[in-house]
């Protein structure tokens, strides 16, 4: 799973399309849809999955239309008023399809643009989207899920970058929230990290793009547990 | 396999990058790449698989980076000096990837966009890849190439749409090349069709996209024939 905010924003900007973005949710009119759909399903996802083929990984991309991989509906106008046009919450994972793919050995890049199966593409969180098929796939599969982003980890404090906190549970969670230690960024990010471990998932690391190998052996970033 | 050129001019007078075509094919500089990746691999390819899934058509698109559908290299600079940039010209097509998701029912939506399996992104002509796909298909399946435009085929009059060539073979091409009949927009898709043909494709049908159906049928468009 990938996103692509930051390029998406710079586009609309040269396209002069003003973006407004709430609660980390972007308002998706019909000119954001067709930003978001050309940078995450286009550049960014062909860009990535042409990388990993250059390095002998049989990538393939997709976005949750193709193979109706994911299916979503559009959500729903907030109580307070905030209609999120082309914003897509998710319905359904195929999981099958996804499982056929790993299966043949394929990686699979996945773009967050999911569909309605009316001919509607959505505009759907990544992090999200990454949740959910975590949580989908752990029925059948042992899954780790890794949030990657250009921090360290969950910060204790946010101005130090050497100050990620190695190890997070509901109860630590709580009251760092209380405190104010952990930022508004990162509330939505880890409340799917607890959200895939009660769905499932074996193991949520959250931390740096660049460490990825030290993450996964689990020697760099936040690891979220649920006790 | 679908274009989408028309939408990618638009895009680029937008953001304002000059576009050079010289005879049909675009002289894709690095932003111009950007451009048409967008285009083409995102909006227009995820739009028509999100169509054709809300008609029940399993459909999943692909551009030739994704699992190594096409291979392809940077077109070499033509004697006549033109520096084509990132435009691609076709190596190798994946025949058992592409027989491998037919085989599990998913109709393919090719952008074209193609890759040199070094991370570089390609600029591919549709109708050629169109052309290379349907040869490399004919060695196991029964193949009939539909080229689809806004026409109703190859015209005899290019100011009468109901003047439609019937059937075309080699002898009749050169006749209406000479008499400069058949434009010069019309002859490297014609071109493409009769290397089709050489190459094993069964039929190859030009036309009008709203006629499919009488195109698949053989009672509309131009048939270009091998004798």
């Amino acid at each position: 799973m990938h996103g692509g905010g930051k390029l998406a924003t710079k586009l609309a900007e040269q396209l002069n399309i003003p973006q407004k973005i709430i609660n980390g949710r972007r308002i998706t009119d019909e000119e954001t849809l067709k930003i978001v759909t050309m940078v995450y399903a286009g550049y960014i996802n062909k860009n990535i999955v042409a990388r990993l083929q250059a390095h002998g990984c049989n990538a393939i991309g997709l976005t949750g239309a193709d193979g109706n991989a994911i299916l979503a509906h559009t959500r729903i106008s907030h109580s307070s008023g905030y209609d999120y046009g082309f914003a897509g919450d998710i319905d359904a994972i195929n999981v099958p399809l996804i499982q056929g793919l790993l299966e043949q050995k394929f990686s699979l890049v996945i773009a967050p643009i999911t569909h309605n199966k009316q001919g509607q593409l959505l505009n759907t969180n990544a992090d999200t989207i990454a949740q959910e098929v975590a949580k989908a796939l752990s029925a059948s599969f042992h899954v780790q899920l890794i949030y990657l982003f250009e921090k360290n980890g969950v910060l204790g404090d946010i101005n130090d970058d050497t100050s990620a906190i190695k190890q997070l549970n509901p109860t630590s969670y709580k009251v760092l929230k209380e405190k104010q230690i952990i930022s508004s960024g990162m509330i939505p990010k880890i409340d799917n990290a607890f959200a895939a471990l009660n769905g499932g998932v074996k193991k949520v690391v959250i931390g740096k793009a660049e460490n990825l190998n030290d993450l996964i052996a689990g020697i760099s970033g936040t690891t979220v547990m649920n006790g």
